[in-house]
């Protein structure tokens, strides 16, 4: 039967095969310590030289950090702990490592990053990638529970959707498109046909500004669901990230561990409604509490992270200033006479700032049309769009949640470019 | 409780609410059926006068084609069949729609696909592109039970994997990248920190040519094993292609209803191993055959579909000459002298092609540098890759699903452009 470290603890005094690599060792005069990883987890083989052939002690003297290894042996306990240890019998060298680049010395970000592909192998890595698929999966099983249709979204795009200044463009058999920002739009089209949809892919953003919050080539997961107001939306992002988080609190406990992650604030997330406050309801709070706030402008980065602190648990800011919100968002003037979007950002605790906008959609075609106009947008590029309102409108709503902004937050890693296999920005673009 | 469409069989004689479109109606005197639907599915509305008040008998009178409404009433089972109605009691126009452009009458596939997004709520893309939606949760559930991990690897690459004639170019703060035709080598080196790993998304391929078979931007599944053999990985293919098969027929049936498709072939592959059979040995049946072939080179199409009728069930066709294939693969030479690479295409029956390819991997530093070298390509931009072989090589495989190909094959429509929800090729760019 094959066997992986992860089940170390199905296979007590059983004889198992390993086959990965060895990641580190130390010897103690008639023992050595090798320590094995084989991508499923950790652990430490035993081979004392008492009780293997001379041919399997000289293998354990020459293993050097990173070869890969096939090592038999028994799987015992630790008395008291839950720990396991393989006692090994056996060794073959699969490939003996020249010294590896990235050894046991501290390296600055730029060299693990420049070797990625090497930098990978370590513990740091290998548990946030880890919560990468697992936030993943969780996502996909949240959706299919909750009758959603994943409707992959178009990379290549002709228009685009918001922000035109930071567009990737390419020419396209002679003619121009670009690299998706945003998939939005057309999933407010897949819903008029499956009622409730989601994608989830890369998209991209040409920004120059080199910050631990940015990347140029990103995940995004868009939601868009039929007869949804902006409060059901809210509520299902709440039941959503909850979700998410009690996922990798359960199945994520090792990678956490080798994170140290302090997790009492996300264990309370789970069980804690989240807050939801307007935009101008928070302006006037961090102004009290002694920021220099914009009441007109979205939230600062020093806001955001304030808000965290302030409440430890997530927060919908909701009804920002229209002026500086999307186009498509519904609007509704309040009691002072400003015009707000029906919208929404959730801003989380510990520095993990804003992972959610959303945003109820406005589906009046006339309403529509008329921003549209407003904004001097090509009303020709937005006619497929606009037709959606026209045919059978219904009320909608819907937000994205950046993955790389959850998997940081669920982490506690610093930079977000830890949380995707290979990052792409101004400054990362190989391998 | 929220109520939907699908779940019709649990509300009988239940007071329902239905948030949908009105896609038909016909009418008989004093009876108006209202064929709705609300994404998660299809049911008649039963709207008679006599039990109705007049507004709600005007409203069903005044409904047009694709407008939105809301509908209340009770569901009821036909008294023989699985048939479900809703008695209408009330009815609310949400959004009278102007006269559908896509109606009854048939149109050709240009103006279909001119109006994705309004074709997108027929039945047919309906029920396919359910169908992939399928796949996909059936791949990462699949993948997520086998202990693999989800490593998404880059759009934007600096080098180009295989065939350079085929790219997509951009520029990337102010470098050359171009878009991603497969994340394979990226996996590759994923493996050596977690065993085993899959990547899912979007590839590019400038593909001139305009024919059922092709699009520019399509999503594919490539899954990279450290420890495997081309026999395991085999193996795994035909575990997975068989689970999705499985997945598909149990969970999809309305779909695969309305699609017409005949499962007979379907069925049969679930429980009935698959073949393996090599390129000579295949090119010498098809020869047989009264087909004019050529040993050294790829199966044709007509040869593919040639081999799925003769045999009804995958196969897969092993050892092709390494010449025709790519650098990485890991090769031998056969009885004859011929060079070969330890490789699989899967082809499938039904005219659906190949689904797969997949392969041994190259692991000798050596062996992979010279063929490198004679290939002419950029050593320098393949040292990172070369580290795979040099830093604890280890024995691996790997393989590649091309989701459209999977879907058309399951659905049984006849163009590639069906299986995907804003299709991209020389004349598909839009919406």
């Amino acid at each position: 039967m094959e066997f992986y470290i992860k089940d170390a603890s199905k296979f007590i005094n059983k004889k198992v095969e390993i086959k990965g690599w060895m990641y580190n060792k130390r010897s103690s005069g008639k023992i050595i310590f090798l320590q094995l990883r084989d991508g499923s987890g950790f652990i430490q083989g035993v081979v004392e030289q008492k009780n293997v052939d001379e041919k399997v002690w000289e293998a354990a003297e020459n293993l050097t950090i990173e070869s890969s290894v096939i090592v038999n042996g028994t799987i015992t306990k630790h008395p008291k702990k839950e720990e396991y240890e393989i006692q090994v019998m056996h060794i073959e060298i699969v490939n003996l490592s020249p010294e590896y680049p990235i050894g046991k010395k501290e390296h600055g970000p730029e060299f693990l990053f420049e070797n990625r592909d090497l930098y990978l192998r370590s513990k740091t890595p290998w548990a946030v990638l880890r919560i990468r698929d697992m936030v993943f999966r969780s996502i996909t099983n949240f959706f299919a529970e909750e009758g959603f249709v994943r409707t992959d979204t178009p990379i290549l795009q002709p228009t685009s959707c918001e922000d035109t200044t930071q567009l990737f463009e390419l020419d396209f058999y002679d003619e121009k498109m670009y690299l998706t920002q945003s998939g939005q739009l057309y999933s407010e089209a897949a819903i008029m046909s499956f009622g409730k949809v989601y994608d989830f892919g890369p998209v991209f953003r040409a920004e120059k500004s080199k910050t631990r919050n940015h990347l140029s080539e990103f995940w995004m997961m868009d939601a868009e669901m039929a007869y949804y107001d902006q409060n059901m939306n809210m509520d299902l992002q709440e039941k959503m990230i909850k979700r998410i988080i009690k996922d990798t609190l359960e199945n994520c406990k090792l990678e956490l561990e080798i994170l140290q992650r302090d997790t009492k604030i996300l264990e309370n997330c789970v069980k804690t409604k989240f807050l939801r406050k307007s935009h101008f309801e928070v302006k006037q709070e961090l102004e009290k509490d002694g920021l220099k706030v914009d009441y007109n402008d979205d939230l600062s980065t020093e806001e955001e992270i304030a808000l965290g602190n302030k409440y430890q648990i997530p927060v919908f800011v909701t009804d920002y200033p229209f002026e500086i919100k999307s186009f498509y968002m519904k609007s509704f003037v309040d009691e002072r006479g400003v015009k707000r979007a029906k919208c929404a950002d959730l801003i989380a605790p510990e520095e993990a700032r804003e992972i959610i906008g959303g945003s109820q959609r406005e589906d009046d075609y006339e309403v529509l049309l008329n921003e549209i106009k407003k904004r001097n947008y090509p009303k020709k590029e937005y006619e497929w769009y606009l037709n959606i309102r026209k045919y059978g409108s219904v009320p909608h709503s819907g937000f994205g949640l950046g993955l790389e902004r959850m998997v940081r937050w669920l982490s506690g890693v610093h930079h977000i470019r830890e949380t995707i296999p290979f990052p792409r920005s101004t400054t990362l673009n190989r391998p």
